[in-house]
């Protein structure tokens, strides 16, 4: 451990745990590492290891998480839990997940080094599923904490036709016993996660870091609009009843609307136009609408606006309009005292704070049920990320772990 | 041929003859009825039959067009030219092509009864190929008549590998001697064409008949818009450049210049949308966009505006733009002399005449660098066409053949 702590500055020794742990991969374009396959448990060893040489009593929970505890100065007292996740999609950069685990390892091998105990015990989880990418369904492993997995969950199979309950046993757990990965509210302090950011503001404003202020609730409907396919020479513009018109401007509303909301984005991301020929008026289109906002309210507000909107364009436009919901998630807003001490902690490195909601999800929507979570934002490169090209700097990683670090002292201190 | 005229009402008969030529076919949801098949044998075969019985000479041209010859007055006068085209796509109606060779003929009957001669011939053809359905090509026929078909178009080969040329030869036709079926510019008078109107605007003002103005000017083109694709949760609405919104603003732009220039279309047919996942701002975007108007330097005054928007809106939202011209028709004036004659006609049937422009194309783009064109459009259920639920009614029809045989009468009076 002292040789890992001395040989470099944090931003470079995290970054190169980094590439080691992405190195366990199947084979690919960028990282391959799925819950509960043999590239998981080579992660669970590895992370084990650091976890252990930072001065942590680590074992595997019922859900395949691994939990590392550092012990509080006085026994029995609650812990606050640190974590990300270190499953990743196909193709994946080296950070979304690792980076957290990681730097939370790092800020523990220091108080160790210092053999330094706080109040309260700390605990780091490196969850084994918030991607979803094996089963489809995500936030498997800080749901199981979080005691909200539901019991018939076990039966979802993977492409192959796995269960998680089977691959759960496969792996040497007993799926039957996976409630025991559940915490107690009354255990835990708070969850903090630091995290890459997966988009360009902190680019934009030139800051290594940032505060998340909440991670955003989310609606995805998809929009089918009908009419007649028709000839593009023969049918007048003013008698036309272009669906692709109607979803022309549909998209443009919603992005007038989001855009006048602070923190909120709509997306059209897919887009099926029919019969799809260069002289045929189209006759069907179907879109999706992506819309989040940092919460609940917000997004309900914005929601009803786009499908006013929606409703009033497609009748303009005498096009058959048919809407479903095909995804509903509620905002986790980012405790008020945890963004305060987060705040000192920024501005102790130098920094102005800036808050900034997460469009993405993460393992602490599923936490917020049990204990105030709160997230640290690290910049990365033009935003990119589900990709092999996801890059961070190692200063910036330095200043993130920094302001961890007195994040947690000053939360020492505070007790 | 007496028995034809009396059995029904002109309409009718028509409609029954319509019948009778669409039950050659290949098997199919509707006619299927391509150049120098079998089926076009048998088509030839039974419409050769209908204008000897008419009254006139028939032979097969060098690019297997029928061509019958009602006798002028006086021998060696120029020709009126009536026709229409025999072919069809996949799955087509009954009308578009065969109505306006079976009403020629019920008109050239109607003479012949009479005995009654004109100080010009009368020549009808009915095209062996308009719609381009077997080689993808389109007026080989028409093109073949006109002397404008290109030599090396000869190669160009059906889905089998099987060359116009060879298919030429498998029909009994030299494929060398197809230039035999250009005919002279001094050896025709004009070119009349009936044929279904393939969109809305009859229907939409009641009226049986119309007169085409103009076949319309084509230009196609394809717009590609590049950025690059990001989530769709993390990437603020002012950051984004997503292609998707040009590409909607753009068709919304087409659509409102077109709409301001009397009978000019222009119509997005084909989007893609990649990456095409519904959590991700677009990357990659191409549409279609098909211009037509009824002059070249309509259409062209058209395009260039809504070039300069395409231009505009890429720049405004940061995205890259590549534009490619993908086709360029030029448009096919009716002769105002002619349209007159045709506004005599109408009237006579007891209809204010309305001009049209025709924004599919037809036989008469070819054959207007040959004579002077003019068509009749008659009004078709709800615009469809290229349909088995093509459709028209036996009264429109009888008034639009009324109308021709007026025309053709009238045009014999002032010669």
């Amino acid at each position: 451990m002292h040789s890992y702590l001395s040989e470099a500055d944090p931003g470079t020794r995290i970054l190169r745990r980094c590439d080691e742990l992405a190195a366990i991969s199947k084979p690919g374009a960028g990282v391959i590492r799925l819950y509960l396959t043999d590239e998981h448990k080579r992660a669970i060893e590895l992370v084990s290891g650091w976890m252990r040489e930072a001065g942590m009593e680590v074992h595997v929970d019922a859900a395949a998480n691994v939990v590392g505890r550092y012990a509080p100065a006085q026994q029995g007292n609650p812990s606050l839990v640190l974590g990300s996740h270190i499953d990743s999609v196909i193709d994946a950069g080296k950070y979304d997940g690792p980076l957290g685990v990681i730097c939370a390892i790092d800020c523990v091998s220091v108080l160790h080094q210092e053999k330094r105990r706080l109040p309260f015990g700390i605990e780091i989880i490196a969850f084994g599923d918030e991607e979803g990418t094996r089963f489809g369904t995500t936030l498997i492993g800080s749901r199981a904490v979080a005691g909200s997995l539901l019991a018939n969950e076990l039966s979802i199979e993977d492409r192959n036709g796995v269960s998680i309950a089977t691959a759960l046993r496969d792996f040497g757990i007993d799926p039957a016993r996976i409630g025991e990965a559940a915490r107690k509210a009354e255990d835990i302090l708070a969850y903090v996660e630091l995290h890459i950011e997966q988009g360009p503001v902190l680019e934009h404003r030139n800051l290594p870091v940032g505060i998340v202020s909440s991670i955003s609730a989310q609606i995805r409907k998809r929009v089918t609009l009908t009419s007649e396919p028709n000839h593009a020479g023969t049918v007048p513009m003013r008698l036309r009843h272009d669906p692709f018109l109607a979803a022309a401007e549909i998209a443009l509303a919603a992005e007038r609307i989001a855009a006048g909301i602070p923190d909120a984005v709509a997306t059209v991301g897919q887009v099926d136009v029919k019969p799809g020929a260069i002289n045929v008026i189209p006759g069907h289109v179907t879109i999706s609408l992506d819309m989040r906002a940092r919460s609940d309210e917000i997004l309900t507000g914005m929601v009803a606006r786009i499908d006013g909107e929606v409703t009033r364009i497609a009748e303009a436009r005498g096009v058959v309009l048919k809407t479903v919901t095909i995804l509903e998630t509620r905002a986790a807003p980012c405790s008020p005292d945890l963004i305060g001490k987060l705040d000192e902690a920024v501005r102790g490195a130098g920094i102005e704070p800036l808050h900034l909601p997460s469009g993405a999800g993460h393992d602490g929507m599923a936490i917020a049920s049990l204990a105030p979570i709160a997230m640290i934002f690290v910049r990365c490169e033009k935003g990119i990320s589900h990709s092999p090209l996801e890059a961070v700097e190692a200063p910036d990683v330095t200043v993130a772990v920094e302001v961890l670090q007195k994040f947690i002292r000053d939360m020492g201190e505070g007790q």
